[in-house]
C-alpha cells in the first residue's frame, strides 16, 4: 500500500525533476542496501536488482528468481522480469526499450540517504549502459530521492504521531527513576524495558538509545550511558526515540535533580533552561515553506551567543522519517561538512527537529529536541514541548 | 579485542597484497555504512570518518567530534584525530604525511561484501585525493577486504560453532510441532519463540528465518512462511540460523510427515533423500585448500543430473560469517552474475555451506545445509549432518 503510493508519488516527481527513466540498482540489499529500497519494496533482495521507474507510470522490476513472488504480491509493479544465471540479459532488453534521454542514479556526495548506490555497483551500471551507448545519460538521482523522503504524507506523520507520543510517556515515567544513586545505565535500562513491554523497536542503535548524560563532565553525545551516578545538583538529559511502522521519534528531555533542602531551581540553571526555550522559540518563528536552514539556525545560534552561552557544535536541527536522521535538507550552519544542506529551501510536509544545547557550569547541560512539521501556516508542534524544568527530588 | 586482531590481520595483508595504505571512507553507517566497518569500530559513526591502516603498521581514525570517544577506547588505533565543522583538513594533512604510493579502497564489481563505498563518496574521496594528486593512486581492497573476511580466526570459528549448537537443538525441539495441520508459519512461530527465549539474534531478515516449505508447490526459497498447512506425506523443509557473537549458522533440515498407516518412508523419498546425501559428500570430498568452488559446485550438480534430477538454481555453498551469506568464493558454477566468484581458490579458514536441493514429485523438495570450515586435511564439519530422514507421525 504504502510502496504504491511512494511509487506513484516519484512518477509525479520524474515529470517535477524532468527526469524520463530512475534506476534504483542494487543486490544483497541485507549487506549493504541502498536506504530507498523499503519505499520500493517488501522486504530485502539477494542477486542484482533493478527498480525501474520512468515518466510513462510504468515501474518495472528486475529480480533475481527466488525474490520475485516477494515483489510481484506487492502489486505495485507493472513488470516484474526475474533471472537464474544473468542479470544482463533482461536489464539490457528492457533499457533498449525504455531508451530514455536522462537516467537518474542513486548517488550523493552531499546527501547520504540519496548515496544508496555502491561504487563497484555504479561500475556495473555504467558498463551495461555502455553496451547500449547510454552511460552518458546518468544524472544524480538526489532531486527525486531527496523530495520522496521529505515530503510525508498524511499516514507517514500518523506513523510519527504514535512514535512520539510512545517517548513522551516514556519520558514522563522515567522521572520517577532519577535519583542521586541512580546511574546513566540505571535509567537507560528502565527506558530500555518500556520500550520492549510496549513491543516497539529503536529509533537508532541501541546503544545509545537512549544516551543518558548526568552532570557536570559528561561526554554529551553518541556515547553510551555510562556508570557515572546521578549526584543532586546535576542537571540530567536523554536523547531517546522509537520506531512505528518504520517511522522515527528523536526527542530529548532535561530533568534538574534537587540539593537536599533546596526548593526552587538555582538561577544559573533556571535561567540556561529559560534562555534554550526562548531559542527553540526564535528558530520555530522562522520555519516555513521557502526559509534557508542556514537562518533557522542562525536565529538560535546567536540569540544562545548573545546570551553569552558557547555555540552547539552541531546543526540545530535534521529532519526525521524512517531514520532518526533522514532527509537532505537541514537546520544548520553553512560548514564544509554539511554541503549545501543548509542552503536548500524548506518545503511542505518536512519532519525537523530542534535542538539546542547550553552548558550551565557546575551543573551539566540542558539538552531540549523538538519535533517539527512545516505547513503553510509555519512550524507546527509534533511534539508537546518541554515547557517546565521538573525539579527532581 | 577482536577489532585489535583484525586491524593486526589486516596490516599483515597489506603486505601480502602490496599495499601502501587502505582507507575505509564512510558517513552515518546506520543508513548506508560499510559492511567491514564492525571489524574495524565498536559503533556507528555519524559524519564522515576514516579508517586509516598503512603497511608500517599504523592505524589512524578521523571521526567527528561526538564519535572521538567510542573510537579511542577500543584501544585499536594508534592516533585518533576528530573535527566539528571539516573532515576535509585533518584527512589532507594525515594523507599528506603518509604519502601512499597505492591506496586501496572498498569497492568491488565481483563482491558484495567488498563493495562498502558508496558512489558518492567515492566521488568525495577522489576529489580530497586529487588535492594532494594522490587520486590515480586508488586501487580496489577487495583482496584485502575478502581475505580479512574468510580467514576465520579460532574465535570467530567458536562464535560460529556456538550458533551452530543452538540452531541443530531447535531443529530437533520443532520436530513435535511438525504434524498435519499445522501451518508454515506455526512452524515459524515455534522455532522464532525459541530463538527469543534464548536471547539469540537472526541469521538473516526475520520474515524468512527460518522459511519453511511443506509439500509441492511451494515458492520453494526466499519466501515467508504461508498459512499452507502440513499434510500426510508432505516433505517439510526448513532455512534458518541464528548468531551468537555477531557469528552467523545458517542451515536446512528436511522431515518427512507420514501417511496414516506408514511404517516407513516412500521409496521415491528414500532415494530423494540419499541421493542428496550422497552428492553432498561428493562435494565435501572435493574441497581442501587450493580447490576451485566452480568444482566443488560440478560435483554435486553433475552427481544429481546424473541421477536424473534437475539442476538446482543456484549455487551450492556460499560462505558464512557476520553475514549469512559473506566472503567472496563461491561454491558455485561460472554463472554470469557470480563473476569472478567460483573461480577464486579456497583458503584456510574459509566457512562454506553445501546445500544442493532436489525434487520428489507429490511430496515436496529435499533440501539440506551443512556447513565446513576448509582446514590442511580438507573440509571439516561444523554441522553434525543430518544422516536420517525422520518420519515424523
Amino acid at each position: 500500500m504504502m510502496i504504491r503510493e511512494k511509487i506513484k508519488q516519484a512518477v509525479g516527481l520524474l515529470h517535477e525533476f524532468g527526469i524520463d527513466c530512475w534506476i534504483t540498482f542494487t543486490r544483497e540489499s541485507e549487506i549493504n542496501g541502498d536506504p530507498i529500497l523499503p519505499y520500493l519494496l517488501p522486504g530485502p533482495v539477494t542477486w542484482h536488482s533493478a527498480i525501474i521507474i520512468t515518466a510513462d507510470g510504468k515501474a518495472r522490476a528486475i529480480v533475481g528468481r527466488y525474490d520475485r513472488a516477494t515483489v510481484e504480491e506487492t502489486g505495485a509493479y507493472d513488470e516484474v522480469f526475474d533471472f537464474v544465471s544473468s542479470f544482463r540479459e533482461p536489464f539490457l532488453e528492457c533499457m533498449r526499450k525504455i531508451a530514455p534521454k536522462n537516467i537518474a542514479v542513486n548517488y550523493s556526495e552531499g546527501s547520504e540517504i540519496c548515496d544508496g548506490i555502491t561504487h563497484g555497483m555504479f561500475l556495473t551500471l555504467q558498463r551495461l549502459l555502455g553496451e547500449l551507448n547510454l552511460e552518458s545519460r546518468i544524472v544524480a538521482a538526489e532531486p527525486i530521492i531527496s523530495a520522496l523522503r521529505e515530503r510525508k504524507s498524511a499516514s507517514e506523520l500518523n506513523s510519527m504521531r504514535e512514535a512520539i507520543r510512545h517517548t513522551l510517556e516514556i519520558f514522563k515515567l522515567v522521572q520517577n527513576e532519577i535519583k542521586p544513586g541512580r546511574t546513566e545505565r540505571d535509567i537507560a535500562a528502565f527506558m530500555q524495558a518500556e520500550v520492549k513491554k510496549r513491543g516497539l523497536t529503536y529509533a537508532w542503535n541501541q546503544a545509545t538509545c537512549p544516551s543518558v548524560f548526568t552532570g557536570p563532565e559528561t561526554a554529551e553525545a553518541h556515547y553510551s550511558p555510562t556508570a557515572r551516578a546521578v549526584e543532586p545538583g546535576h542537571l540530567v538529559t536523554m536523547d531517546f526515540g522509537v520506531k512505528v511502522d518504520g517511522y522515527c521519534s528523536d526527542l530529548q528531555r532535561t530533568f534538574y535533580v534537587a540539593k537536599p533542602g533546596e526548593t526552587k531551581l538555582p538561577e544559573a540553571v533556571e535561567l540556561g533552561f529559560n534562555t534554550l526555550r526562548q531559542s527553540i522559540e526564535a528558530a520555530k518563528a522562522v520555519i516555513r515553506p521557502g526559509a534557508k536552514g542556514l537562518d533557522v539556525d542562525a536565529a538560535t545560534r546567536n540569540l544562545l551567543v548573545a546570551k553569552g552561552y558557547g555555540e552547539y557544535p552541531f546543526a540545530l536541527g535534521h529532519q526525521v522519517g524512517r531514520f532518526a536522521h533522514d532527509g537532505t535538507a537541514i537546520l544548520g550552519p553553512a560548514w564544509d561538512k554539511y554541503a549545501q544542506k543548509p542552503f536548500k529551501s524548506l518545503e511542505l510536509g518536512m519532519v525537523f527537529t530542534i535542538e539546542p544545547r547550553l552548558t550551565v557550569p557546575e551543573h551539566g547541560i540542558v539538552s531540549i529536541e523538538e519535533m517539527v512539521v512545516v505547513t503553510e501556516n509555519g512550524a507546527e508542534w509534533l511534539s508537546a514541548p518541554q515547557t517546565e524544568l521538573p525539579m527532581l527530588v
